[in-house]
């Protein structure tokens, strides 16, 4: 698949370091069941501003080096794989946010049942976890996380989220209906420890939903 | 067991890949709970058209080799194991579908569930995880998974079945009640991803069902 | 602990072999979590009549060797171990059914919400899984699993256990209120089948119940 | 990090020891997804009154050998390095029990729903596993876990923690509200022991509430 005019991309140290990373993110969300079918993408921004990213269609709990492929910071491939129809979501959270390194979008029950139980945003208070999140240093604290319709259009999709973050702070992830969600941070790990706040935080939720409606 | 008429058939490098296929199969849907006792069958078609397929009465989650026996088109054994009693029922896939190469039987909880709460079919819409199916480009997609009877008589099962799908185009899979449900794809990791998302939809349609009871 | 007059009682490769296999199961039982903390108990019968059974207070998802001792087939130790107080409830099975081999107690959190949301018998019907018990051929089978209450006096909870046995055929297992369920088979593996039949059934029919008391 | 100050604290093989029993118990914790992203912490006494405990902001199920911190009994480092925001409420379980060895604070769900479905306590009784309790030797037994609001004042929550220990005999855990509970033992296995039975009981009060709410 690999064509003569992607022979001169080398792949860096820094590209296998940052593969392995989102191999080894990926068995533990799978192992979580959040990446079902061939759901999910990941993807880690390097120093030359290039990322590398799943490519399209690989089984997230079963990453191999081969399935990390590389693209520049506008999303166009630079080893001729192809990457994520929604490449698009992950390089526009790296322009906006220069400190965020790494990106992941699971595609968890929990996400799916928030965004058809709660309308369009879903808020989250008063619980510890919410410090795992950035420069979030008491549980008193309240954050929202939009809902944004699915759309197969992923720029019109992606201009609807980038609305969205210019007229709100501290967003620390958003929900797209019935197709999971998206978090971001300064490396996979901080990206993982967002996921697991996140998962837990919508899980209760969710719980609490069922309960207070009766 | 395996008496000397059937010492003629021997087992192809590609019988045992394809049995080693299962085996992992097995054991990823056993570690999520889909194979509970003894229960579900598993197969994959050879190049031949003969069919390896789990013998009757083992653990889905620990198959071994020697677990994993040889059929022809029709169901007949070649090697004088005993397969599953409901060996028609992949075969009668098989035959209907030319480029499926994988059957697969699991009996979950939700599966089970799914039949007891939604009475003739349960329908899945909207969800960006029907993109796991194949044919299918957009959650704008509506697809009916039918729910029949449980039947002691295979045949009569097998006809039902049958006789659904001559009326219906794009069945991804159906649910027998009480018993699990069948899917399928054109390689075993098709039919497993596939077995993934039918899994997953069923889980919120069943807790969603619970909630809008309400 | 162990005394000089137990030192005559070799332990067979037999005993050896049992042991593995319900150390095995203990480590399946507890990753579904069916023995938290210490509870739960397994044995295993051998050819001349006495038990492998587990020792008291073990974690039962950590089994050693040094976790199973023998008794006799009244319950007495023939190694100088101390066995569980439920011992009794493991003879009187074995001395009631000789063809068992095998008796599983686990701990399930299914087994505690049966015995809470239905009184004093949960019946099942209807289910393939049903098939996995012994002697049953078919779905359209009903059977009663009854639910005896807790009890520290051991020998009155295996007499009220013994006087339903007399009463009842086809009993395939026992919960006991607040402190899980017993079931049994022809070997560990037979006993492990239908201890995950029984749980799956639990399972279903606790979530019905919630559905159906809507 | 370590400073020259530290230098003469030399780290001792039981030091190590302890530290490989809270690696190995936060391994099995995280396996049931009882402390998500970084939350929890956890501690054993040493012979000589010091404490180890885990180091701040470390992910509890991927410990290793340097996120286990030296601490005194006031609750000062002993090696430099940064211990949990929370180590008072560890330090103060150690002054008043003399017996126990380990203190266990996971972050689960369940705990957070206690908390959120139960006001001030939950009442725990006629369950079999409350004997994995100390001092317990019947199900006919009522044992009380108190819940306290959540504070980031970890010297006022300590002090309301140690007030309530003043008034009330035979404490087993408390839990604190958006934030998981504290449990403790003779050794890191009973604490850990203790951690199941409260998981397991507060799982099914959850569970009970939903469906007796009905």
């Amino acid at each position: 698949m690999q064509s003569a005019k992607y022979s001169m991309t080398s792949k860096t140290d820094e590209f296998f370091r940052k593969a392995e990373q989102l191999i080894a993110a990926g068995r533990f969300i799978d192992s979580k069941g959040w990446v079902p079918a061939t759901s999910g993408n990941f993807s880690a921004r390097l120093s030359d501003g290039n990322i590398a990213i799943t490519v399209s269609g690989r089984h997230k709990g079963r990453l191999e080096p081969d399935d990390i492929m590389l693209i520049d910071s506008r999303g166009q491939s630079l080893d001729g794989k192809k990457p994520s129809a929604e490449t698009l979501l992950h390089t526009s959270i790296y322009q906006r946010f220069p400190q965020v390194q790494a990106v992941l979008h699971p595609h968890s029950v929990n996400a799916t049942l928030t965004a058809r139980l709660f309308q369009h945003e879903i808020v989250l208070e008063d619980y510890e976890l919410l410090k795992a999140l950035p420069g979030i240093a008491t549980h008193e604290t309240r954050i929202v996380v939009p809902i944004f319709a699915n759309d197969q259009d992923i720029p019109r999709l992606a201009a609807r989220v980038e609305a969205y973050m210019d007229a709100h702070d501290d967003v620390h992830g958003y929900i797209i209906a019935g197709h999971g969600f998206y978090t971001w941070g300064a490396s996979v790990d901080d990206a993982l420890r967002h996921l697991e706040a996140l998962e837990f935080l919508f899980d209760i939720e969710i719980r609490l939903h069922g309960v207070t409606r009766l």
